[in-house]
């Protein structure tokens, strides 16, 4: 299901291929194609108005991003980013990260990036959450032996559940900071959210966790 | 080794025999018999002036504590709070937490509560946290199975470590929260130390761990 709540969005997606990929599933197991190099892909579920995504990828040219992010009434502006950074190694989805399985198969992704996600912070929400464990077994199976998540939030309750399912799903921890932005964390791409939230001196937390093998 | 700052500090702890424990070793196995009843047993592993071993006794007459401190300079408060508790359920043992073995076999202890433990920042003394795995490994060899370290702390990067050390030993993350004070956590029993930093407005962290069976 697409969500379109700005109808001619669709329309614009679909004038730019080479940045909206609209048929995703016919290159699950052969994403090498789509970006014309075999290097690692990094995703980013729920990329929001991608620009975590483009200054990833004009920071490391030498890693392919894929942006997936279900609303268009944001991904608009993130396909306006695209357009305007003119960069190879960038792609979107439109597309709903629970059928992340319908375009990637086991070793496609190298590493799942998840920004800010949505807290659904109520009880009977947690499913919906992109850390509850059903999300963590499917990036299990688009990821490569030993993948990794890597995670950042302003939001306490979703960053401390967080913790607590990566550890029961056996994830291994091997980063963390409860303040990046006053770590010695080097290189952070901010999204819109951070930038926003870090100026009104809210904390940043962050960590990495790897799938054991 | 018994470090005595206070060289009066040891005959006294040997006046209260039923306080402070003296010959620890010959117990090992048979703790029940020291305190006349089978309850669980928890450890507070530098216990310092003993507020939080006391008041968790005073707080929970079936579990039965022991403050374990090396340093006599502080042991000595701990001990005057007992005299003045009068409580049958804590004692206190002025060891070093490395011969934990020596006191105790496996299963002698229920749970292991870390409390502003010394952060030791630099690289170089790492193995000296309580929370290296070394010493994840000692209290292992004296819990019970699926036995719980708690641990609370105010110091931001002994935590960050903790949680990837519990991560790395296997351990599963059963409660966190990273804002203690302001959680809805029920019946916190505050230190000395946390009575202070808290009411400068100092964030505590908090988590439970315990090892898989």
């Amino acid at each position: 299901m697409r969500l379109r709540h700005k109808p001619w969005a669709g329309e614009k997606l679909g004038q730019y291929p080479q940045y909206a990929i609209a048929d995703p599933e016919t290159h699950k197991g052969n994403w090498a194609e789509v970006f014309g190099n075999p290097n690692p892909i990094h995703i980013e579920v729920g990329t929001g108005k991608g620009q975590f995504v483009t200054e990833m990828a004009r920071a490391n040219p030498d890693i392919n991003y894929i942006g997936i992010e279900l609303y268009d009434s944001v991904i608009i502006t993130a396909l306006d980013r695209l357009i305007e950074a003119e960069l190879p190694n960038v792609k979107l989805l439109n597309v709903n990260a629970k059928d992340l399985k319908e375009y990637f198969e086991k070793g496609d992704v190298d590493r799942v990036y998840l920004n800010f996600s949505d807290p659904w912070p109520k009880n009977r929400h947690e499913k919906r959450r992109l850390t509850y464990k059903d999300f963590l077994k499917l990036y299990e199976e688009i990821l490569v032996d030993e993948g990794e998540i890597h995670f950042k939030t302003d939001n306490q309750g979703l960053f401390e559940y967080s913790l607590q399912s990566f550890s029961h799903y056996g994830l291994l921890l091997t980063y963390l900071s409860l303040d990046l932005h006053k770590s010695e964390f080097e290189g952070n791409i901010m999204t819109e959210y951070e930038e926003k939230f870090s100026a009104k001196g809210q904390r940043i937390y962050r960590c990495e966790v790897k799938y054991r093998s």
